[in-house]
Protein backbone atom coordinates (compact mmCIF):
# COMPACT_ATOMS: atom_id res chain seq x y z
CA UNK A 1 0.00 0.00 0.00
CA UNK A 2 1.33 3.25 -1.11
CA UNK A 3 1.46 5.80 2.24
CA UNK A 4 0.57 8.73 0.43
CA UNK A 5 -2.74 7.24 -0.62
CA UNK A 6 -3.92 6.10 2.78
CA UNK A 7 -7.09 7.62 3.65
CA UNK A 8 -6.90 8.40 7.77
CA UNK A 9 -9.77 9.00 10.24
CA UNK A 10 -8.60 10.34 13.27
CA UNK A 11 -10.89 9.63 16.35
CA UNK A 12 -10.40 12.12 19.37
CA UNK A 13 -8.96 16.13 18.84
CA UNK A 14 -7.03 16.28 21.80
CA UNK A 15 -3.30 17.17 22.31
CA UNK A 16 -1.99 14.06 20.22
CA UNK A 17 -4.95 14.03 17.53
CA UNK A 18 -4.25 17.64 16.94
CA UNK A 19 -0.82 17.65 17.00
CA UNK A 20 -0.91 14.01 14.77
CA UNK A 21 -3.23 15.10 12.45
CA UNK A 22 -1.34 18.31 11.68
CA UNK A 23 1.86 16.19 11.17
CA UNK A 24 -0.21 13.48 8.83
CA UNK A 25 -1.73 16.41 6.50
CA UNK A 26 1.80 18.20 6.03
CA UNK A 27 3.14 14.81 4.77
CA UNK A 28 0.45 15.00 2.53
CA UNK A 29 -1.62 11.88 3.70
CA UNK A 30 -5.21 12.04 3.79
CA UNK A 31 -7.19 12.43 6.30
CA UNK A 32 -10.76 12.48 5.71
CA UNK A 33 -12.87 12.75 8.61
CA UNK A 34 -12.28 13.84 12.70
CA UNK A 35 -14.56 12.34 15.12
CA UNK A 36 -14.86 13.44 18.50
CA UNK A 37 -18.10 13.68 20.99
CA UNK A 38 -16.91 17.37 21.64
CA UNK A 39 -18.45 19.75 18.78
CA UNK A 40 -15.79 22.49 19.45
CA UNK A 41 -13.06 20.30 19.34
CA UNK A 42 -13.99 18.05 16.66
CA UNK A 43 -14.87 21.55 14.44
CA UNK A 44 -11.91 22.84 15.36
CA UNK A 45 -9.71 19.98 13.86
CA UNK A 46 -11.36 19.30 11.01
CA UNK A 47 -10.98 23.26 9.90
CA UNK A 48 -7.71 22.81 10.26
CA UNK A 49 -6.92 19.38 8.61
CA UNK A 50 -9.76 20.42 5.94
CA UNK A 51 -12.03 17.39 6.16
CA UNK A 52 -15.16 16.89 7.64
CA UNK A 53 -15.90 16.36 11.30
CA UNK A 54 -18.35 13.85 13.12
CA UNK A 55 -20.11 13.68 16.64
CA UNK A 56 -22.01 10.97 16.06
CA UNK A 57 -20.13 7.30 16.08
CA UNK A 58 -22.76 5.46 13.74
CA UNK A 59 -21.96 8.34 11.34
CA UNK A 60 -18.09 7.70 10.83
CA UNK A 61 -16.80 6.50 7.38
CA UNK A 62 -16.47 2.90 6.97
CA UNK A 63 -14.78 3.82 3.49
CA UNK A 64 -11.36 4.84 5.94
CA UNK A 65 -7.77 2.59 5.30
CA UNK A 66 -6.46 3.77 9.16
CA UNK A 67 -8.75 4.48 12.08
CA UNK A 68 -6.24 6.56 14.49
CA UNK A 69 -7.53 6.15 17.83
CA UNK A 70 -6.08 9.23 20.22
CA UNK A 71 -8.03 8.97 22.85
CA UNK A 72 -7.87 8.65 26.33
CA UNK A 73 -6.62 5.53 27.49
CA UNK A 74 -10.04 4.06 29.40
CA UNK A 75 -12.27 4.77 26.46
CA UNK A 76 -10.52 3.11 23.54
CA UNK A 77 -12.05 -0.23 24.06
CA UNK A 78 -15.50 0.98 24.36
CA UNK A 79 -15.11 3.23 21.19
CA UNK A 80 -13.53 0.74 18.91
CA UNK A 81 -16.98 -2.08 20.27
CA UNK A 82 -19.02 1.03 19.22
CA UNK A 83 -18.13 1.68 15.79
CA UNK A 84 -20.30 0.07 13.43
CA UNK A 85 -18.40 -1.32 11.20
CA UNK A 86 -15.10 -3.62 11.08
CA UNK A 87 -13.28 -2.95 8.19
CA UNK A 88 -10.15 -0.98 7.62
CA UNK A 89 -6.83 -1.05 10.30
CA UNK A 90 -7.44 0.28 13.57
CA UNK A 91 -4.15 1.58 15.48
CA UNK A 92 -4.55 3.64 18.98
CA UNK A 93 -1.70 5.99 20.27
CA UNK A 94 -1.59 4.56 23.91
CA UNK A 95 1.70 3.25 25.07
CA UNK A 96 0.74 1.33 27.84
CA UNK A 97 -1.81 -0.59 26.25
CA UNK A 98 -1.72 -3.77 23.95
CA UNK A 99 -3.66 -4.83 20.90
CA UNK A 100 -6.20 -6.69 23.22
CA UNK A 101 -7.88 -3.52 24.12
CA UNK A 102 -9.19 -3.64 20.76
CA UNK A 103 -12.53 -5.29 20.11
CA UNK A 104 -11.81 -9.68 18.54
CA UNK A 105 -13.67 -9.20 15.60
CA UNK A 106 -11.22 -6.42 14.33
CA UNK A 107 -8.31 -8.30 12.42
CA UNK A 108 -6.65 -5.32 11.70
CA UNK A 109 -5.07 -3.81 14.86
CA UNK A 110 -1.73 -1.74 16.05
CA UNK A 111 -0.54 0.33 18.43
CA UNK A 112 1.25 3.66 16.82
CA UNK A 113 2.98 5.28 20.20
CA UNK A 114 4.75 8.97 19.31
CA UNK A 115 6.95 8.85 22.48
CA UNK A 116 6.58 12.66 23.17
CA UNK A 117 4.30 14.78 25.52
CA UNK A 118 1.80 16.83 23.27
CA UNK A 119 0.01 19.99 24.06
CA UNK A 120 -2.82 21.34 21.89
CA UNK A 121 -1.31 25.01 21.14
CA UNK A 122 2.31 24.19 20.94
CA UNK A 123 3.45 22.50 17.06
CA UNK A 124 5.45 19.45 17.31
CA UNK A 125 8.53 18.67 15.30
CA UNK A 126 7.78 15.01 14.17
CA UNK A 127 10.63 14.45 12.25
CA UNK A 128 12.25 14.03 15.52
CA UNK A 129 9.91 11.98 17.59
CA UNK A 130 9.94 8.18 18.36
CA UNK A 131 7.20 6.47 16.99
CA UNK A 132 6.95 2.72 18.65
CA UNK A 133 5.18 0.35 16.67
CA UNK A 134 3.26 -3.39 17.32
CA UNK A 135 0.93 -5.29 15.29
CA UNK A 136 0.50 -8.64 14.97
CA UNK A 137 -0.05 -8.57 10.86
CA UNK A 138 2.93 -8.48 8.52
CA UNK A 139 1.34 -6.61 5.79
CA UNK A 140 -0.08 -4.56 8.54
CA UNK A 141 3.17 -3.73 10.22
CA UNK A 142 5.05 -2.56 7.16
CA UNK A 143 2.09 0.05 6.45
CA UNK A 144 2.74 1.28 9.67
CA UNK A 145 5.85 1.68 9.20
CA UNK A 146 5.60 3.13 5.99
CA UNK A 147 3.40 5.63 7.50
CA UNK A 148 5.22 6.41 10.86
CA UNK A 149 8.65 6.61 8.17
CA UNK A 150 6.78 9.42 6.55
CA UNK A 151 6.68 11.63 10.17
CA UNK A 152 9.53 10.29 11.51
CA UNK A 153 13.20 9.09 11.44
CA UNK A 154 13.35 7.20 14.62
CA UNK A 155 10.11 4.34 14.22
CA UNK A 156 10.90 0.95 16.33
CA UNK A 157 9.15 -1.85 16.95
CA UNK A 158 8.21 -2.40 20.05
CA UNK A 159 6.01 -4.59 21.81
CA UNK A 160 4.03 -4.27 25.08
CA UNK A 161 7.30 -5.08 27.56
CA UNK A 162 9.26 -2.85 25.32
CA UNK A 163 6.81 0.04 25.48
CA UNK A 164 6.32 -0.25 29.11
CA UNK A 165 10.51 0.21 29.48
CA UNK A 166 10.06 3.29 27.65
CA UNK A 167 7.89 4.81 29.54
CA UNK A 168 9.12 3.97 32.83
CA UNK A 169 12.47 5.61 31.13
CA UNK A 170 10.33 8.59 30.41
CA UNK A 171 8.58 8.84 33.61
CA UNK A 172 12.76 9.05 34.90
CA UNK A 173 13.93 11.20 32.20
CA UNK A 174 10.22 13.42 31.78
CA UNK A 175 8.35 13.71 34.58
CA UNK A 176 10.64 13.19 37.42
CA UNK A 177 13.26 15.68 36.60
CA UNK A 178 10.75 18.21 35.75
CA UNK A 179 9.70 17.45 40.06
CA UNK A 180 13.28 18.16 40.92
CA UNK A 181 12.66 21.23 38.58
CA UNK A 182 9.87 22.36 40.90
CA UNK A 183 11.95 21.32 43.90
CA UNK A 184 14.66 24.12 43.00
CA UNK A 185 11.97 26.51 42.09
CA UNK A 186 10.56 26.56 45.68
CA UNK A 187 13.83 26.48 46.99
CA UNK A 188 14.89 29.52 45.29
CA UNK A 189 11.78 31.43 45.82
CA UNK A 190 11.97 30.96 49.37
CA UNK A 191 14.88 32.69 49.03
CA UNK A 192 13.42 35.56 47.04
CA UNK A 193 15.82 34.16 43.71
CA UNK A 194 13.81 33.61 40.91
CA UNK A 195 13.71 30.83 38.55
CA UNK A 196 15.38 32.24 36.12
CA UNK A 197 18.89 31.72 37.86
CA UNK A 198 18.95 28.39 36.91
CA UNK A 199 16.88 28.06 33.95
CA UNK A 200 20.79 28.28 31.95
CA UNK A 201 22.53 25.27 34.00
CA UNK A 202 19.30 22.93 33.45
CA UNK A 203 19.79 23.83 29.57
CA UNK A 204 23.46 23.71 29.73
CA UNK A 205 22.61 19.58 31.49
CA UNK A 206 20.60 18.92 28.60
CA UNK A 207 23.55 20.30 25.92
CA UNK A 208 25.65 18.27 27.01
CA UNK A 209 24.30 15.47 26.08
CA UNK A 210 24.64 16.14 22.78
CA UNK A 211 28.33 15.25 23.02
CA UNK A 212 28.51 13.16 26.54
CA UNK A 213 27.09 10.14 28.20
CA UNK A 214 25.03 11.11 31.22
CA UNK A 215 27.44 9.51 33.26
CA UNK A 216 30.14 11.13 31.77
CA UNK A 217 28.80 14.39 32.32
CA UNK A 218 27.90 13.76 35.26
CA UNK A 219 29.16 16.84 38.45
CA UNK A 220 28.73 18.11 41.58
CA UNK A 221 29.31 16.82 45.35
CA UNK A 222 27.78 13.61 45.22
CA UNK A 223 30.51 12.14 41.79
CA UNK A 224 33.14 13.73 43.63
CA UNK A 225 32.39 12.14 47.02
CA UNK A 226 32.47 15.85 48.59
CA UNK A 227 30.93 15.02 52.18
CA UNK A 228 31.01 18.19 53.66
CA UNK A 229 28.89 19.92 51.05
CA UNK A 230 26.44 17.07 51.24
CA UNK A 231 26.48 17.24 54.92
CA UNK A 232 26.00 21.03 54.70
CA UNK A 233 23.10 20.42 51.60
CA UNK A 234 20.96 18.09 53.87
CA UNK A 235 21.45 20.37 56.88
CA UNK A 236 20.20 23.21 54.49
CA UNK A 237 16.98 20.47 53.77
CA UNK A 238 16.21 19.94 57.49
CA UNK A 239 12.71 21.05 57.65
CA UNK A 240 11.75 18.96 53.86
CA UNK A 241 11.80 15.44 55.37
CA UNK A 242 10.88 14.34 51.69
CA UNK A 243 13.03 16.39 49.41
CA UNK A 244 16.13 15.21 52.02
CA UNK A 245 15.51 11.82 51.94
CA UNK A 246 15.43 12.35 47.90
CA UNK A 247 19.17 13.94 48.06
CA UNK A 248 20.03 11.30 50.26
CA UNK A 249 18.63 8.67 47.67
CA UNK A 250 19.91 10.44 44.82
CA UNK A 251 23.22 11.23 45.82
CA UNK A 252 24.26 7.05 47.06
CA UNK A 253 23.03 6.19 44.07
CA UNK A 254 25.05 8.26 41.96
CA UNK A 255 28.32 7.27 44.28
CA UNK A 256 27.07 3.60 43.42
CA UNK A 257 27.77 4.23 39.42
CA UNK A 258 30.78 5.84 39.84
CA UNK B 1 36.31 52.67 38.95
CA UNK B 2 35.49 52.00 35.41
CA UNK B 3 35.26 48.84 34.55
CA UNK B 4 37.14 48.89 31.34
CA UNK B 5 40.05 50.17 32.40
CA UNK B 6 40.46 47.13 35.06
CA UNK B 7 43.43 45.04 35.06
CA UNK B 8 42.77 41.81 36.09
CA UNK B 9 45.14 38.44 37.11
CA UNK B 10 43.44 34.97 36.53
CA UNK B 11 44.99 32.73 39.11
CA UNK B 12 43.71 28.97 38.24
CA UNK B 13 44.09 27.88 33.93
CA UNK B 14 41.02 25.33 34.25
CA UNK B 15 37.88 25.46 33.14
CA UNK B 16 36.18 28.39 35.24
CA UNK B 17 39.74 30.49 34.14
CA UNK B 18 39.49 29.16 30.77
CA UNK B 19 36.09 30.33 30.40
CA UNK B 20 35.79 33.62 32.48
CA UNK B 21 38.57 34.88 31.30
CA UNK B 22 37.81 34.42 27.56
CA UNK B 23 34.52 35.92 28.28
CA UNK B 24 36.60 38.92 30.11
CA UNK B 25 38.85 39.71 27.33
CA UNK B 26 35.72 39.68 25.12
CA UNK B 27 34.06 42.49 26.78
CA UNK B 28 37.30 44.38 26.45
CA UNK B 29 39.06 43.74 30.19
CA UNK B 30 42.59 43.82 30.13
CA UNK B 31 43.68 40.55 31.33
CA UNK B 32 47.63 40.87 32.41
CA UNK B 33 48.34 38.02 33.77
CA UNK B 34 47.77 34.26 34.08
CA UNK B 35 49.25 32.32 36.90
CA UNK B 36 49.07 28.27 37.15
CA UNK B 37 51.22 25.75 38.69
CA UNK B 38 50.82 23.68 35.44
CA UNK B 39 52.61 25.20 32.69
CA UNK B 40 51.16 23.65 29.83
CA UNK B 41 47.50 24.94 31.02
CA UNK B 42 49.33 28.33 31.61
CA UNK B 43 50.73 29.14 28.91
CA UNK B 44 47.73 27.51 26.90
CA UNK B 45 45.17 30.28 28.08
CA UNK B 46 48.22 32.93 28.27
CA UNK B 47 48.03 32.51 24.49
CA UNK B 48 44.72 32.13 24.17
CA UNK B 49 44.35 35.71 26.58
CA UNK B 50 47.06 37.56 24.84
CA UNK B 51 49.00 38.29 28.07
CA UNK B 52 52.00 36.93 29.88
CA UNK B 53 51.75 34.16 32.67
CA UNK B 54 53.38 32.92 36.03
CA UNK B 55 54.47 29.50 37.32
CA UNK B 56 55.90 31.14 40.06
CA UNK B 57 53.49 32.83 42.33
CA UNK B 58 56.27 34.97 43.95
CA UNK B 59 56.50 36.58 40.68
CA UNK B 60 53.11 37.38 39.60
CA UNK B 61 52.52 41.12 39.21
CA UNK B 62 50.96 43.13 42.54
CA UNK B 63 50.01 45.81 40.12
CA UNK B 64 46.59 44.42 39.27
CA UNK B 65 43.32 45.92 40.03
CA UNK B 66 41.54 42.76 40.55
CA UNK B 67 42.82 39.14 41.74
CA UNK B 68 40.26 36.25 40.05
CA UNK B 69 40.96 32.98 42.10
CA UNK B 70 39.50 30.66 39.73
CA UNK B 71 40.95 27.40 41.58
CA UNK B 72 39.86 24.43 43.56
CA UNK B 73 38.14 25.07 47.08
CA UNK B 74 40.79 23.60 48.84
CA UNK B 75 43.80 25.25 48.04
CA UNK B 76 42.11 29.54 47.52
CA UNK B 77 43.44 29.61 51.08
CA UNK B 78 46.95 28.80 50.60
CA UNK B 79 47.46 30.49 47.30
CA UNK B 80 46.01 34.01 48.96
CA UNK B 81 48.26 33.25 51.93
CA UNK B 82 50.86 32.91 49.61
CA UNK B 83 50.58 36.20 47.43
CA UNK B 84 53.79 38.48 48.38
CA UNK B 85 51.45 41.38 48.33
CA UNK B 86 48.31 42.84 49.91
CA UNK B 87 46.71 45.10 47.39
CA UNK B 88 44.19 44.46 44.54
CA UNK B 89 40.46 43.34 45.10
CA UNK B 90 40.30 39.61 45.33
CA UNK B 91 37.94 37.59 44.67
CA UNK B 92 37.09 33.70 44.29
CA UNK B 93 34.63 32.14 42.27
CA UNK B 94 34.06 29.09 44.66
CA UNK B 95 29.91 29.08 46.13
CA UNK B 96 30.36 27.13 48.66
CA UNK B 97 33.25 28.83 50.34
CA UNK B 98 32.74 32.47 52.12
CA UNK B 99 34.96 35.27 51.92
CA UNK B 100 36.79 33.88 55.28
CA UNK B 101 39.05 31.77 53.01
CA UNK B 102 40.84 34.49 52.43
CA UNK B 103 43.91 35.75 55.23
CA UNK B 104 42.63 38.89 57.01
CA UNK B 105 45.27 40.69 56.21
CA UNK B 106 43.59 41.13 52.46
CA UNK B 107 41.36 44.14 53.18
CA UNK B 108 39.67 43.41 49.93
CA UNK B 109 37.71 40.33 48.99
CA UNK B 110 34.98 39.31 47.63
CA UNK B 111 32.88 36.22 45.98
CA UNK B 112 32.26 35.80 42.76
CA UNK B 113 30.22 33.15 41.68
CA UNK B 114 28.95 32.96 37.81
CA UNK B 115 26.20 29.80 38.25
CA UNK B 116 26.85 27.51 35.80
CA UNK B 117 28.69 24.24 34.72
CA UNK B 118 31.90 24.56 32.85
CA UNK B 119 34.34 22.45 30.85
CA UNK B 120 37.63 23.95 28.72
CA UNK B 121 36.73 22.89 25.25
CA UNK B 122 33.05 24.44 24.73
CA UNK B 123 32.69 27.95 25.09
CA UNK B 124 29.84 29.80 27.41
CA UNK B 125 27.46 32.71 26.87
CA UNK B 126 28.32 34.34 29.61
CA UNK B 127 25.39 37.03 28.44
CA UNK B 128 23.15 33.99 30.22
CA UNK B 129 25.34 32.74 33.07
CA UNK B 130 23.94 34.39 36.62
CA UNK B 131 26.51 35.83 38.78
CA UNK B 132 26.26 35.84 42.57
CA UNK B 133 28.76 38.35 44.49
CA UNK B 134 29.00 38.93 48.04
CA UNK B 135 31.49 41.52 49.33
CA UNK B 136 31.88 43.15 53.16
CA UNK B 137 32.46 46.77 51.32
CA UNK B 138 30.59 49.01 48.88
CA UNK B 139 33.25 50.19 46.74
CA UNK B 140 33.99 46.91 45.92
CA UNK B 141 30.77 45.83 45.85
CA UNK B 142 29.83 48.22 43.20
CA UNK B 143 33.18 47.26 41.21
CA UNK B 144 31.95 43.66 41.12
CA UNK B 145 28.95 44.70 40.47
CA UNK B 146 30.33 46.55 37.05
CA UNK B 147 32.55 43.98 36.30
CA UNK B 148 29.47 41.34 36.67
CA UNK B 149 27.07 42.99 34.52
CA UNK B 150 29.72 43.66 31.39
CA UNK B 151 29.41 39.72 31.21
CA UNK B 152 25.97 38.97 32.19
CA UNK B 153 22.29 40.30 32.59
CA UNK B 154 21.82 38.49 35.44
CA UNK B 155 23.22 39.63 38.54
CA UNK B 156 22.80 38.95 42.42
CA UNK B 157 24.15 39.77 45.87
CA UNK B 158 24.54 36.59 47.51
CA UNK B 159 25.15 35.25 50.76
CA UNK B 160 26.81 32.23 52.03
CA UNK B 161 23.63 31.25 53.11
CA UNK B 162 21.79 32.04 49.83
CA UNK B 163 24.73 30.36 47.37
CA UNK B 164 23.93 27.31 49.61
CA UNK B 165 20.73 27.12 48.67
CA UNK B 166 21.41 28.07 44.97
CA UNK B 167 24.06 25.01 45.20
CA UNK B 168 21.27 22.66 46.29
CA UNK B 169 19.04 23.91 43.94
CA UNK B 170 21.25 23.27 40.91
CA UNK B 171 22.68 20.32 42.46
CA UNK B 172 18.29 18.92 42.29
CA UNK B 173 18.16 20.53 38.82
CA UNK B 174 21.41 19.47 37.25
CA UNK B 175 23.23 17.03 38.93
CA UNK B 176 19.86 14.77 40.04
CA UNK B 177 18.21 15.22 36.69
CA UNK B 178 21.34 14.09 34.85
CA UNK B 179 20.95 10.95 36.93
CA UNK B 180 18.03 10.49 36.55
CA UNK B 181 19.23 10.76 32.60
CA UNK B 182 21.50 8.10 33.36
CA UNK B 183 19.10 5.81 34.79
CA UNK B 184 16.88 6.03 31.98
CA UNK B 185 19.44 5.34 29.52
CA UNK B 186 20.62 2.22 31.67
CA UNK B 187 16.91 1.01 31.07
CA UNK B 188 16.51 1.57 27.96
CA UNK B 189 19.96 -0.20 26.47
CA UNK B 190 19.03 -2.91 28.42
CA UNK B 191 16.03 -3.63 25.95
CA UNK B 192 18.58 -2.76 22.89
CA UNK B 193 17.08 0.67 22.74
CA UNK B 194 19.37 3.95 22.25
CA UNK B 195 19.29 6.87 24.04
CA UNK B 196 18.30 8.85 21.75
CA UNK B 197 14.78 7.36 21.49
CA UNK B 198 14.65 9.52 24.48
CA UNK B 199 16.07 12.78 23.83
CA UNK B 200 13.11 14.36 22.56
CA UNK B 201 11.11 14.23 25.53
CA UNK B 202 14.10 15.18 27.22
CA UNK B 203 14.42 18.50 25.22
CA UNK B 204 10.98 19.14 25.08
CA UNK B 205 10.35 19.30 28.68
CA UNK B 206 13.18 22.11 29.32
CA UNK B 207 11.66 23.69 26.15
CA UNK B 208 8.39 23.33 28.75
CA UNK B 209 9.43 25.65 30.77
CA UNK B 210 10.04 28.49 28.72
CA UNK B 211 6.02 29.15 29.10
CA UNK B 212 5.39 26.78 31.97
CA UNK B 213 5.98 26.87 35.45
CA UNK B 214 7.10 22.63 36.23
CA UNK B 215 4.12 22.43 38.14
CA UNK B 216 2.03 23.33 35.41
CA UNK B 217 4.29 21.77 33.34
CA UNK B 218 3.65 17.85 34.54
CA UNK B 219 2.17 15.30 33.10
CA UNK B 220 2.65 11.54 33.81
CA UNK B 221 1.06 8.31 36.23
CA UNK B 222 1.69 10.25 39.02
CA UNK B 223 -0.10 13.63 38.58
CA UNK B 224 -2.59 12.02 37.17
CA UNK B 225 -2.58 9.48 40.21
CA UNK B 226 -2.77 6.52 37.66
CA UNK B 227 -2.05 3.86 40.65
CA UNK B 228 -2.41 0.94 37.72
CA UNK B 229 0.05 2.59 35.88
CA UNK B 230 2.13 3.43 38.79
CA UNK B 231 2.20 -0.55 40.01
CA UNK B 232 3.24 -1.56 36.47
CA UNK B 233 6.36 0.74 36.53
CA UNK B 234 6.96 -0.64 40.44
CA UNK B 235 6.75 -4.32 39.05
CA UNK B 236 9.34 -3.47 36.31
CA UNK B 237 11.87 -2.06 38.38
CA UNK B 238 11.69 -5.41 40.52
CA UNK B 239 15.74 -6.10 40.26
CA UNK B 240 16.37 -3.01 40.65
CA UNK B 241 15.87 -2.11 44.64
CA UNK B 242 17.83 1.88 44.52
CA UNK B 243 15.31 2.81 41.32
CA UNK B 244 12.43 1.56 42.78
CA UNK B 245 12.82 3.47 45.53
CA UNK B 246 13.62 6.71 43.77
CA UNK B 247 10.46 5.87 41.62
CA UNK B 248 7.90 5.47 44.76
CA UNK B 249 9.61 8.55 46.72
CA UNK B 250 9.51 11.24 43.87
CA UNK B 251 6.10 9.74 42.50
CA UNK B 252 4.58 10.15 46.19
CA UNK B 253 6.20 13.85 46.23
CA UNK B 254 4.52 14.49 42.98
CA UNK B 255 1.47 13.78 44.14
CA UNK B 256 1.58 15.71 47.55
CA UNK B 257 2.69 19.06 45.37
CA UNK B 258 -0.62 18.84 43.33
Amino acid sequence: MQQKSLKVVILGAGNVGTQLGKALKKVGIEIIEVWSRNTHSASTLAKELECSYRINLLEVSPHADIYLYTLKDEVIGNIAHALPFRNGLHLHTAGSLGLDVFPKELLHTGVFYPFQTFSKEKEVDFSNVPILIESRDKNDRATMHGLAKELSEQVYDADAETRLTVHVSGVFACNFTNHLYAIAKELLEERGLPFSIITPLIEETVTKLKSLTPKEAQTGPAIRGDISVMHKHEALLNNKKEWREIYHLISDDIQKMR
